[in-house]
């Protein structure tokens, strides 16, 4: 028997078994290892996301795996190849697509919220989602490809470049990928980050990191920047205060990446838009070359995946772990461990 | 005796003896033939820009005119000459000049704004703010240079291509100057606009133009680009509402130019440039490659400078003018006319 985790509602998760079916024409069975939590996870564990997804609802969709079997048709992939997914299904019809930016096609299916995600014990997905992992990357560190793909793709769209002097507004997990993505690239970064949990995380990673409730940003950003204001920022908070420290260190010409969800208006200094000729950027998911950049960037130790996690649960745990998750702050990422009772679950499965 | 219009307190204009001297090395002395009333002219006649103007203030910075002397060490300039002035002087020294965007320099000097315009009869300006004009170019029509190459400058931060689909929120002189250029690239273009006279003389030069108070804007969008949103968005109505518009009707990855000044903050769907990873562009000013593509596209007709030209008035009439431009709406453009009395100021200064 194979295990799923299951939201069923506002604040509940719990494991049963999963539906299992032999891969269709296209598609491939994963038998998932490594899922990560990620902040959408929790958003739909607090029930906020009721409206879209539909329950019971498999989360899930930051994984490394290994394939177990192919459908009719599906060539380039073997039993046991490792394999992350970027989990994007688009329509290839809407005005979207067809001007090359399936990504945000107008009717995507996001693999995880829309449709069944990762965190079961076999998978089900179309063969093109699937993106190869190098043998020498272990599994737990491949789970951090696709958040580290989310960031390549901001500092893309940023267009940051090396030299620059960039704000990261938020040390979260996101924030701290687009930092170090940002870093590599050769930009010099600094995070702002008022959780003190955070501020040390990201610290011990050798970023820089400034408390916005203990110093003034803009002044520090003026001194840093001798009166130039940064180049880029990210929004990565989704608070208003963020939003404004954004706009605000920004020097002429300065670019703000809008990463973040605001789901309610914001007031925003147009004004300073307008004078400073600022740009603002929204980023949303990735496509295929920012994943295969991230497993490059996670696989080179670019980015120091395994300093990233926090800790590892049991299939079995991820409800409590979702639970422990909501105080927030004293951890980075914590992966959900997919393999338990792996010699019984293959015996049956292949 | 040469005149000027002076700005003396709000809602205060009168004609007054100019000041007169010799042009200093690098200055050239002007006769301005035709100056254009422009909305920033009218916000410090309103006393809205107190805090900026430093009174008695010689606005006006939309001109024509001619060389009437060189001074010290200006080379390549002769009296008679034809010419228009880009109206900026900057430190050269500050972040924003030393990464070669001078025309937002942190200090910048707009000349009629920050020192004295060309609402005068004589106009010392430094040597380096020329712009030649042709011969074949009525000195009238060339009063709209400035404002086109305002437009210019819109349209290239925008990076409107043929082809493209264009809104225009705001069809006063400036929408209707972007509207004109986008289409001069090639764009299709609508102008939103709620007042019924301006409605009607954008309609007059060819424009589509569609009223918000009387359909749904988004709709009309939707129709016409077949679901996709529009390519580009111009915000030129400085309200609100015009800017949740330009927001609404753009499709994926639409780019939002942002010309009209917001005074206060704005509620802005952050969300939506999340979403349809939509940018926005601050655009402000011009450089001299936009004023030398506006002489050119005002000089071939594109811009039909002459149907933009709602009245011509003489210097002693303008205080009366920027009161008539109170009511705003049914006009245009206005010129004042500083060529009055030619032959005797001529005889007096030369
Ligand atoms: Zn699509
Ligand atoms: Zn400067």
């Amino acid at each position: 028997m194979t295990l799923a985790v299951r939201y069923t509602a506002a604040r509940t998760l719990d494991t049963a078994p999963a539906e299992t079916r032999s891969p269709g024409p296209g598609e491939v069975e994963l038998a998932p290892a490594y899922v990560g939590i990620c902040g959408t996870d929790l958003h739909i564990f607090h029930g906020d996301m009721d409206a879209r997804v539909h329950t019971p609802a498999v989360l899930g969709h930051e994984m490394s795996g290994r394939v177990v079997r192919v459908g009719p048709g599906v060539e380039g992939w073997q039993p046991g190849d490792a394999v992350t997914v970027m989990p994007l299904r688009w329509d290839d019809t809407c005005p979207a697509c067809g001007s090359g930016h399936q990504h945000v096609c107008q009717h995507l299916d996001f693999i995880g919220i829309d449709s069944p995600g990762a965190m079961q014990q076999r998978w089900i997905v179309p063969a093109d989602t699937l993106i190869r992992l190098p043998d020498s990357l272990a599994l737990d560190r491949a789970a951090l490809v696709e958040p580290t793909a989310v960031a390549v793709h901001d500092v893309g769209r940023a267009g940051v470049r090396g030299g620059e002097k960039v704000v990261v507004v938020g040390g979260g997990p996101v924030g701290v990928l687009i930092a170090l993505v940002a870093r590599a690239v050769g930009a010099e970064v600094r995070v702002v980050e008022p959780n003190a949990h955070r501020r040390r995380l990201a610290e011990e990673l050798g970023l820089t990191v400034w408390n916005p409730t203990a110093k003034n940003v803009s002044e520090l950003v003026r001194e840093w920047t001798a009166d130039a204001g940064a180049d880029v920022a990210f929004e990565v908070s989704g608070a208003a205060a963020g939003m404004d420290t954004a706009v605000e260190v920004l020097g002429v010409r300065g670019r703000l990446c809008l990463v973040a969800i605001h789901s309610r208006y914001r007031e925003v200094n147009l004004h300073r838009f307008f004078w400073r000729e600022l740009t603002l950027v929204g980023a949303r998911l990735y496509d295929r070359s920012d994943f295969e950049r991230a497993v490059a960037l996670v696989a080179d130790g670019t980015i120091p995946a395994e300093r990233l996690i926090s800790k590892v649960v049991p299939l079995t745990q991820a409800p409590a772990a979702f639970e422990a998750l909501e105080g927030g702050g004293d951890v980075m990422k914590i992966l959900v461990d997919c393999t338990e009772n792996t010699d019984n679950i293959q015996g049956a499965a292949v």
